[in-house]
């Protein structure tokens, strides 16, 4: 046995686990389903049963843990507040000290997306600048964010800073989950996108779409409606277009208020390439006006889905970088 | 002779000039005319002799200058960058060195709007709270802005974050002096909110103010826009109302993104009062979503007008406050 770290990634479908020694090698990984119908003391047992057998089979002593929750919670006090994609008995629920206790170390909590940020802060994209000023956007089926200032995360005072998908882009636009109107997640996310090319398949105007979904409404993804647009399907192209342009204004006014030396846009959506970065890019110069916009590289993430695995590792390793 | 600090706060119109002696107590303040047709080294050169004189005035040897110039600067060289209201030969003109050797002591810079935020963050709402997150906008002609994060001034590469007034509100909204189209300033400034006014005198749309501005669009300013909304003109009301939505939106995205403990409107719109204010802290709950929107507190600006002059003189006791 030696001493090792672990990161847990609790999801709406699946816990993620990883474990690596202290020299941050990374020994394995693996996922279990959530289950989350037995509620938070079924899967907080489902989540010492992983943690456990992962150590067992990579012969890890843990001396610390990184938990990343799907949602709001309090740092201080290690208490789930709000996780949206989980049941509603997940508010106020202790997480960091029953799983400390089982597991015999200490376990450190941080949003999913905070903590997907500090990987890509410490071993992605910021690797190697202490004092890195950055914001990570992570778009898949929502938009989360994180936000580094001077090599530091910002996470406010109940780890909820750096919502990025929150801000209003626009005014009048669609009904967010948050009760908002018009936020960055309702306009641009995966489900957004996947939403607006299910309508337009269905009101006759996605002709190619609808040809490469065979008709099945399910089976449209971003990376279907790439395909699509690519293919010609101009109706489509523009949906993305427009994706393009929110996710630019969201990046543009973070930059105007941070004046950030980097913005990395990490999840799914991000890998739909060009078709879609380019319409970021060039609304991000189009819109910041105070100084010159190419002095905030747009990157997209380095770890990918690893993101949030590194950043677990991380906390694990340090818990002051979760201090809120 | 004392020692002394002294605030130079370079304006469009006036030049504004105070001095404190070591202890921080203001001795005197003047206001001298920019007469921006002289060019930099004239307007410079009245600086000098502004300073001069009141540091004769009041015995004062000044052992510090903060500078704050109405746009973009270099604060490492110490240059100014862009001007907006002075002329273009203010595009990399030194500053603080030329100052510096004439007055005999160090000179310090800082955009306008950021050394007023820095003024009240030091001395005004935020006095006391060495670690406190803030944002502070300033709605005057233009909208400025300035962050603190843990008590320190977050300015950026270039001094240029906080350009809180250059966040897109509204996608499709009115070109703004920036090039952007849309920006918190084009919707909700001052010379927004007149404009409007004086659109709908023109329109016949709103007859009180017609009647109190005697017919003279000049003399429509958001006091008396506020003064004929109070009377029952409802579509000043309306104007008055959407300006408030748009701070509001400008407020929660900051507010979603930090998640600072204060945010503090300072400027002369800012003093329109709750017929104003409302509709910000409205707008605010209604668009904070992911979490308790009164955890921020919104104030008004504690120094109103001497924001900048205690920013100046703060800058000048400490020009580490300024430090990129």
């Amino acid at each position: 046995m030696i001493r090792g770290y672990v990161s847990v990634d609790l999801g709406g479908t699946n816990i993620a686990c990883a474990v690596a020694d202290e020299a941050m090698n990374l020994l394995g990984e693996s996922k279990t389903p959530t289950e989350s119908h037995l509620g938070p003391e079924g899967v907080l047992e489902r989540i010492v049963t992983a943690v456990e057998e992962l150590c067992r089979e990579n012969e890890i002593e843990p001396c610390g843990i990184g938990l990343g929750v799907p949602g709001l919670a309090d740092l201080s006090s290690g208490k789930t507040l709000f996780l949206p994609n989980l049941p509603t008995q997940w508010r106020q629920v202790p997480v960091t000290a029953p799983l400390g206790e089982r597991l015999g170390c200490p376990v450190s909590l941080l949003n999913d997306a905070r903590m997907a940020a500090l990987g890509e802060l410490v071993f992605g994209a910021g690797k190697g600048d202490e004092n890195l000023t950055f914001a990570f956007f992570t778009i898949g089926t929502g938009i989360g964010g994180g936000i580094a200032i001077d090599g530091k995360l910002r996470l406010g005072p109940l780890g909820a800073a750096a919502e990025l998908g929150h801000q209003t882009i626009d005014p009048d636009g669609p009904l967010c989950g948050c009760g908002n109107r018009g936020c960055l997640e309702a306009v641009a996310s995966g489900t957004a996108l996947v939403g607006k090319g299910a309508w337009l398949v269905r009101s006759g105007r996605a002709s190619r779409l609808r040809e490469l979904c065979e008709g099945d409404l399910n089976r449209i993804t971003p990376f279907l409606m790439v395909d699509a647009a690519a293919e010609g399907d101009d109706a489509v192209g523009d949906v993305i277009r427009e994706a393009g342009e929110a996710i630019g204004i969201g990046v543009a006014n973070v930059a105007t208020v941070l004046h950030p030396e980097l913005v990395v846009l990490g999840g799914g959506v991000a890998k739909m390439g060009d078709l879609l970065l380019r319409h970021v890019r060039e609304t991000v110069d189009r819109r910041v006006g105070m100084f010159p916009p190419e002095t905030v590289r747009i990157e997209t993430s380095v770890l990918g889905e690893m993101a949030g695995t590194w950043g677990g590792l991380a906390l694990a390793r340090n818990p002051e970088l979760a201090k809120p």
